[in-house]
């Protein structure tokens, strides 16, 4: 049976184009094929991050990079910022690395408060902080700016940002902000397969890893700037990988950021529109609401999972019934990566003919 | 220009249907789909590993491994039996992940002695050795069954293999062996591209990483086998690669492992004989010599760049002109993965063909 086209938040579906792009020759990586092919992309993802930063590349999911800032970073104590599955994982990855932890815990779906945050670190003791941009279980984006100008009136405390589901669908400019860590994978909204992750780090935070005696070397920050200097990675790097984020970044500038931005707010702004005219319920609040996909209570006289089924199997569209705790209980509709209004329209068209059928 | 055929000892060579594999359709990594795709792939790896243990996927380079096994095994010290890049950088490695280590440091190209590590194991102190299978770096072979033998005289002490470049081109079979870790890349043997790594826990290596307090979470030992049991891996992985991996493994068991290394051991025997017939020394000693690749002396009458840059040009076929400090002073040439007789005089002839212009 041909595999649905995805709609859920990640993987998401990849363009013929792309995996073209990564049938590209091996390589070897210690050679000048390889530099060319890194230095390739470094204008465009800088542009993307608004950096003048450079944007390290990693073999591994967004996780390692997770967990490799904060061996990198935290000396005294992390402050783990917790909303939905992956923000409150990764207080639990903090506390596996050893690492001195709290959370500020909020319903799954509610943004964090920047007040909540500047109370607690007026308390002292932390020098790290983590957030997701775009909590992608909840579908809440959070005030990124806000917590990041909170996090900036203290001197010795770093923010993490994981972007996974937010960078290239809104901007997330790193050096306006004042970023320390900013962090992806490329299987959501740079429409990739899984398997390459992208990072930006702050001058502070490269002088902080610096400081570290057991940062190891996977994750060190330090090895990828060394590595960065001569267009290369510490580590053997996904190539075919790398040819696709090639291909992707540029077509990105091809359409233009601002027209990438636009584009996601229109597809967003409609999946929002359709959800509320069949009166389903955002889980997260008006005002913080993703613009890359959208996550919403499954009503009570909704049978989901063969509503689900029904549109998976008859049109070959895959949406996603829920994560983590909620699974069941939501469900998640992706706008990111190559959507437009017209293949939003089209699974709108799906969903709609199958619903009546799974209204209890 | 067209890129050269790759005769460097990884990445290697790719086939164009393990290509056209890897661009299989994106699915959700949390679904049935990457369910059956993960165990498809098991009885494969356990065979070519010969083990009854799980093999696990998991999206790095092989050195996520060789680090996150230190973070999973190391309380005590570490006994880094280091003789190339590759197993000397792991010493290196060791302490940055904050773990006392000792190296046995053997001359680059010659074995590891059993003996030697017999004596140092016996001063007591240590819980974990590190050993390079394979040293791609220098072509030398270690004695994998004699050290692992030597390993399991001490019962505390659990032994970490890279086999690189070694798994599926020679027998390395982990049950047998008593193994404890065996972990590689899938750019060497394999054929894939670079951006996925395998390995194999023992039941004693998991209940170490059990007791260990800050192992952390994208290396877990104990995280993959969870996940193993579902048929997933705890991160999102690299399902191109996977992919392609499948493929891969089904022409390995079509091919037949003993036949496999028969053809190894064929190719790499020719290899030797056109070497010895030029008057090219091999860097490792008779019987420790490596089955995938060799790595032969640059001799002084020889321009080595010229003729490499001549084959490559001319003839579209990329030697490696020495890795690390003896980089300029050795060459290295991989009869890996899918190489034949035929390809290899290929080869040969061209390599023949370009000779007598750099002979100075």
């Amino acid at each position: 049976m041909a595999k649905p086209k995805l709609f859920s938040p990640g993987p998401i579906d990849v363009a013929p184009e792309t995996y073209a792009a990564m049938c590209g020759p091996t390589i070897g990586h210690r050679g000048a094929d390889f530099e060319e092919l890194y230095a390739s992309v470094q204008p465009g993802l800088q542009e993307i991050a608004a950096t003048e930063r450079p944007v390290f590349l990693n073999t591994s999911s967004a996780w390692g990079i997770m967990e490799g800032a904060l061996r990198n970073l935290t000396h005294k104590k992390v402050l783990n910022l917790c909303g939905g599955a992956f923000s409150d994982k990764w207080f639990g990855v903090a506390k596996s690395c050893g690492k001195e932890a709290e959370a500020i815990q909020v319903e799954w779906g509610q943004p964090i408060d920047p007040e909540a945050v500047r109370a607690k670190l007026s308390e002292g003791g932390f020098d790290t902080v983590t957030l997701v941009h775009n909590e992608t279980s909840t579908g809440c984006l959070n005030p990124l700016a806000e917590i990041a100008a909170v996090v900036r009136e203290f001197e010795d405390v770093l923010l993490v940002t994981d972007t996974v589901s937010s960078f290239s669908a809104v901007p997330t400019p790193f050096d306006e902000l004042g970023l320390d860590v900013l962090l992806c994978g490329v299987q959501k909204a740079l429409a990739l397969p899984p398997g390459l992750s992208l990072f930006v780090t702050s001058e502070r935070a490269q002088a902080r890893a610096a400081t570290m005696p057991d940062r190891g070397y996977y994750f060190d920050f330090a090895e990828f700037q060394k590595n960065h200097e001569k267009n290369n990675t510490p580590s053997t790097p996904a190539i075919p990988h790398i040819y696709g984020l090639r291909e992707r970044v540029e077509h990105m500038l091809a359409e233009g950021l601002p027209n990438r931005y636009r584009r996601h707010e229109e597809t967003n702004a409609l999946l929002l529109e359709w959800a509320a005219g069949h009166g389903f319920e955002n889980l997260a609040p008006e005002g913080f609401r993703s613009k890359s996909l959208g996550c919403f209570k499954t009503p009570d006289n909704l049978d989901q999972s063969g509503w689900i089924k029904a549109v998976r199997e008859n049109h070959g569209f895959l949406i996603n019934g829920g994560y983590g705790k909620i699974k069941g209980k939501t469900f998640r509709i992706s706008n990111m990566g190559n959507e437009t209004v017209e293949t939003m329209q089209e699974l709108f068209g799906a969903l709609d003919k199958e619903l009546p059928k799974f209204r209890k």
